[in-house]
């Protein structure tokens, strides 16, 4: 394998969500910057910026993002004692833990310049946190701005 | 740090699963293609393709790898209501939950021409529909095509 | 967007960890790694070497912290039967089936020459073994080496 021209992309996207659990589907902008970046083949990583939120993938039909609520809840119920709360008084023991069991992070294939995604496969932010929060998601794009000949 | 020498290479993998939970080791496939890319130094990311499955590493014996099918239920029942089934009758509510919860992603070190992993460390693609899936894995390595000087 | 001058660095870092579930903030490290690279754009991948440990991000306080080993000793239970035992008789099998839920690799973007990270978010390594460990974590870090101009 010859050395390949490779390219990086930096991008910042800020997600308006709803009080947690909350599940939106940002697939549609992640295609946006990887067109937006001209890349064809590589990865992008993309990480949610703070403590009570996290990334991942599901089919975005109201069943399974209901269903997910439902299951983050089970792991780390809001009605439960948290440590947290005996310094902090603010509520969100349960969106902390949430959102670190499920991890802030993914990392996903880019091939003839748009992700490789299931067909029914969205890429999804959580706001785990009990209150609506602006939530930064940082991206960035590597791989190569052209076919490989 | 000078500039390296930075090379990238991408495949996919297409792993036939038994009905879910089904979990298998894909080590030596990724290790088959970090030896194709000659990338010495850097890093892999693999992709699950499809809302009902999962990435992860664990010890590839019987017992955790039955272990680890019963927590995946534990998390997510099959048995279960959910409000995926209202529309879809597919039986595979618990399925999405569990691969959302898990999720599609996993970035692994190579070093040396290998990938870094613990003694008893595996790779394994986790099916968790309920059926039986030939699924793709969308495997990215990006690194140094030798040691540096 | 012109090709970049892409650098790369690879180091490792060895953690010591107390008898699981033990939680080390290991934010300061990453920076420090970061910084000896010497790359202002691009992304951190850290994966953890050995299949009883993970990598998360929390608020790291003794509040979240505790809660967070309370979760994962929800999820898989210390007290429970794992078939893992049958075999291995090690205690550890609770271990094992928390770390592949967990995950053991995180990405995390590079912006300014630093982590770009929430106010009160940190990266953690998880011990989730029944004994002490010195935990080898691999970094990766890709980026560029300058602002883009």
């Amino acid at each position: 394998m010859p050395p390949a021209d490779i390219r990086m992309a930096t991008a910042s996207l800020s997600i308006q969500m709803a009080q947690g659990p909350d599940i939106v589907d940002i697939t549609h902008r992640l295609l946006q910057l990887v067109a937006e970046a001209g890349i064809v083949q590589g990865h992008l990583s993309a990480t949610m910026v703070g403590s009570t939120g996290s990334l991942t993938t599901i089919e975005f039909e109201p069943g399974v993002v209901e269903d997910l609520k439902m299951a983050v809840n089970r792991m780390a119920p809001p009605w439960l004692d948290y440590a947290h709360e005996q310094a902090w008084h603010d509520g969100n023991g349960h969106s902390h833990v949430q959102a670190a069991l499920m991890g802030p992070s993914i990392s996903l294939p880019i091939r003839d310049s748009r992700l490789r995604l299931g067909t029914w496969q969205q890429v999804v932010a959580i706001n785990h946190d009990n209150r609506p929060r602006r939530r930064p998601v940082e991206v960035t794009i590597i791989g190569t701005g052209a076919e490989p000949s």
